[in-house]
């Protein structure tokens, strides 16, 4: 009877992990790839590769936002590398305001858990979808376009948002534009803003230039 | 004054709906196709498109299983079809258990926001990655592997699970079996399951054959 | 001599239009789905349908950009539906500009053929990447980012932009937040610009709220 | 005991055929997307749309090649529609010869069944990789590269290909100069070929002009 | 006479391998990234890396499930590595049986070499589709699906089986279930399944826990 | 008012590079993967990777073609790497003609910058598209189909072409077949060419066997 079992088992043996690849955990001692970082070796994955507890306790709001995101992209959460899918927490203190932002690589879906969040974006043709959401509505913010959140209550307010991608990307419009070192002249140029306003922001936000 | 502004708006004349696509809104009365159902016509696209309400209220978790999935798939959610994402909501009442299954069609990130839920999917080498997770944590389970969640605590469970498709399907691995009309013998035959105990468990779930 | 010929086609019959799909031009007239429009019978498919001529001339830049920029997207030229490829033209009058924008569905190579173009981008994690480009130069900007155009030189310049869609989006950054009825509020909580800053775009470009 | 059951149904009230798209058979009657076909309704999908008795019977091979090519491709197929791949079968008699060809749209894996084949293609930088090839023999061809299958052997060969696609397309060299309208000026422009040389095989193939 | 010959591989200079990539044969001795294993040098590639011979001799069906898979994935295979394709052998002696499976990573298409299979699979929703099929007869099998393969007749049977993916995986029930250290109580708890039964099975299985 | 700028940037310390992969700079000295050439490390990334001048001057036309390819691919232009576009630059002296040849991996869209051409396109069922393109003109080729472009006026022509691929391939049928160790044996019986023609084109163009 002991036979039998061995027998199966060299069915088996073809299935090794270089077979298959259900997964490629993150290895981010090796280098990137367009479709993400290489793979840790099969041998040295645990289920801790997949589990993350890093959302579990609310991000820092006491600043000018008022608000915190804590993200679990692949290179935290290296679980999800390939996988097409990441998650992160946003907390919105009263008043606070998660900024007019962008994911160059990922749409988005939110869940309010707690809370009551105005959030909205814009499409390509300029035209404005936003609503107050509700605990448990959630809401699609397809790839690419400018969308922010806002607390629309009383009181601190909690949402999960999960990306169509692993590294889904964030680009904040306001960082991008006056907390680098981008020459206010090209600002003002491609913005229409005014030379006070680009500086006044520079001001707040660190830009240079 | 007044003609500058006409004049900036020819730029976006040719940036219509039809030229940038940046969702497509099921429309079900439509064909489906390959990669998701046919657009709704922008113009009839609003707000609420994007925005569903259906996962605010818990499932009913008075049945066998003690837990309800209630999924809001392109086919319910209609804003998220084409954007490779979709959501659910797991109920799991105390003793809860949401049976062994698959997506065929996608990853999975799961959330726990209230309770304790033990986790775990197996990989095509057959080894077992499982969890007991806390409220906040998070865990991934790679597209098409067997995976179970266990209400894992004394209080009732929830959680919110993400995919990476905007229609994952969802193969109940019992239900498969045992609730339609494959007959007894060829479960028998591929599964190495018993005669009285695949009988036993139709006679449950309702299958014939 | 006949009969072979005749016998060799019949090797070819089941090289059907409906077998092969080496391409899918744009009918306009059917729904729209999340990979591109449905395909124009194979039977009314011309070589006009790869061939398009409205790049040909300069758009007009008597605006308030001094520029313009001509599309070739697949609901213009119908012949790169699901091709994955796209092209536009852009005429820079002598101080004109392309506004800071962003491509949510494609990522851009852009090649100088007359005149100099300053050109640049801002990363996720706000590095900025400009250049002055001269006749010739190639310059890429990655999917989803926002990036801008500026004639660099005395004489308008010329320039043809390829992307790796055929629907590429195009959402630039003061229309989307200028040209419609997203409530000055809004705009202010979540971009931290100044009332009268908001509020004098709005007059430019017609927004309302 | 009634009771439990209709309870679990609920829970896969939501899996409907909408929701979760395993598969999408071929609608030849709705139009085609750049995905493929539209899908039928899945009420009338069967078993019968998922097999296939096409390629049971070898093809007629008394042709100037000496060989048959007998596909099954979406079209015919239809249950492979957006599952990314297909089969077809080749005969070649003694002397038989798939004549050089691309598959514009996927890879190939070619297995001998019978008899023996020399089989080679051309890589983009022109190196030749070919091999003779003997019954259980597999053989890679990748994506859209010139390639050919020729009887090795003093008996018929029989072999199966598959391909990383629905509909791969199928561009045999011969039939793409010579049997169709392009006049022989260009094609002994763009290929170096003697005037006599096209004339001959465009009188062979059926070309005009 | 010379100096022309010359002047035309000017042409090609810049087509080297890496301007290129047709293929990306294995490398298995550097890093797996989520799309496959890095890529073989060009320089040390040979037509022997695109042929592959294992699956000429059937594989040893002398053990319970009078059965045998014998793959040719990527792993074993290199020259399929990224083109979306891979192979396998499937040996039924009389009697013989594969077990009900799933392949996470990919569709699959089957071919009847010898002998007759009864197989099938069952669809998200729980349908049932299975078949009896003869020599010659393809049947279709949607990514991530359960299905099974029975030999149907008094005589061993052949079939080679393609699928979408140069590594589709491969998860059987059984061992996914009762052949690894998944607790009984788990298994219980999740598959319905008899606590004799869960037992029976990993004690033929080689299960533990 | 320094506090709460540093209170913003904590918002943004998990956007490092690691976390968003906005581009893949390809790293030549790492290995290739299927998807396309390591990432260079972040930090030294500069806008001269996303910027190439080789495309300013033309290439040499003082060859048999009287035409020169000068390709931006990945391996040259770095920063297209991962980003699914790519560029070329096409001259055509008086009577140059660019022979016929595929691209296996990639659509593309050509425009003419100065001159005329004469281009077309053959497809899988062997229908011709040509037609004689002025300045301005664009006209697309769908991926892995024979095309050719022929200077169709009495001025140097000028043209750039697009792919939707980093590294789209290029075969071009002459090479192909009668500029490597082909067996002359085997071009004759793959495609019909008499061995005179064969042995002529061989010598010219440096073929052997």
């Amino acid at each position: 009877m002991i036979l039998p079992i061995f027998l199966i088992f060299s069915l088996l043996s073809s299935t090794s992990n270089a077979a298959v690849q259900d997964f490629c955990v993150a290895d981010l001692t090796g280098p990137d790839t367009p479709t993400g970082f290489v793979c840790k070796k099969p041998a040295a994955v645990t289920v801790d590769d997949f589990v993350f507890s890093g959302l579990g306790a609310g991000g820092n709001t006491s600043n000018i936002i008022k608000a915190a995101v804590t993200p679990a992209f692949a290179d935290k959460f290296g679980g999800v590398n390939g996988l097409g899918i990441s998650m992160a927490r946003l907390d919105l203190a009263v008043g606070g305001v998660i900024p007019m932002h962008t994911h160059p690589g990922g749409s988005e879906v939110l869940i309010v858990v707690s809370g009551s969040i105005c959030a909205g974006f814009i499409s390509s043709d300029n035209k404005v979808y936003f609503k107050s959401l509700k605990k448990g509505d959630i809401m699609a913010f397809p790839r690419g376009l400018l969308h922010f959140q806002i607390n629309a209550g009383g009181t601190p307010a909690l949402a999960f948002v999960s990306f169509s991608s692993e590294r889904p990307g964030l680009q904040i419009l306001d960082f991008a534009l006056f907390a680098n070192d981008l020459p206010s002249e090209i600002i003002e140029t491609t913005t229409f803003l005014d030379d006070a306003q680009v500086k006044k922001l520079k001001g707040v936000l660190g830009g240079t230039g």
